[in-house]
């Protein structure tokens, strides 16, 4: 009872963290993300050529993309958490519309506790579902 | 010093591990994934319309492309395992050669440390990196 509560917890502060840094993300601000990230984060997307590994990496990708990212609205499919007591992974589909876009992703991301208590994300790979590919 | 033993004696199990599996992957055999993957795993790749949840249904995705799969030779390009005592994330951009066919991925494995002191995967995550988007 005292673990299910504890990953209760858990779940729900993971789900809230990375919702409130798609806010942002959503109205151009990247930097939502950047600040609940660690410093030896590891981040795909489909447009980078190869990992970006660590804060100083990320940073200058999200630094380009501010203010150009805007959604009418998205929504978390079925989102999943898988945590031990130190680091979580939290799985979903995601889909935002912009006007008459509709756009579909995979995304996964690993939080990890901090020793200061606050969870940060170290892992987090975005990938479009079913690309249509040349 | 004994913290960072426990971790380097982490990313070699947990790299090696995903090395093993990705040989029998690429001479046909994904039973190497369905075994070191746990009951709870969930899956993203380009194919899947959405988020695979469980080993049943990862079993099901393997079963249909049993003998499908044959390369020449793959690379593990920088692996990086991010671990804490019970989970671990593993993230390498992975080269696979068939031919004169060269495919570029990108890569998330996140492995959990099970009761019986064996590392299983609870998440996979492959995407193509770089699509030729239409």
């Amino acid at each position: 009872m005292a673990y299910a509560q504890e990953n209760k917890t858990i779940e729900t502060t993971i789900i809230d963290m990375e919702k409130a840094a798609l806010e942002r993300w959503n109205h151009g601000d990247p930097s939502g993300f950047l600040e609940i990230s660690a410093s030896d984060v590891v981040y795909f997307d489909p447009f980078v050529e190869k990992r970006l590994t660590g804060i100083a990496e990320l940073t200058a990708l999200y630094n380009s993309i501010k203010g150009k990212v805007h959604s009418d609205s998205f929504q978390l499919i079925d989102p999943q958490v898988s945590a031990t007591d130190k680091m979580a992974v939290l799985t979903f589909n995601y889909v935002s519309h912009s006007g008459s876009e509709v756009n579909k992703w995979n995304c996964t991301e690993v939080y990890r506790l901090e020793p200061d208590g606050k969870w940060k994300i170290v892992q987090t790979h975005w990938s479009i579902t079913q690309p249509a590919l040349k």
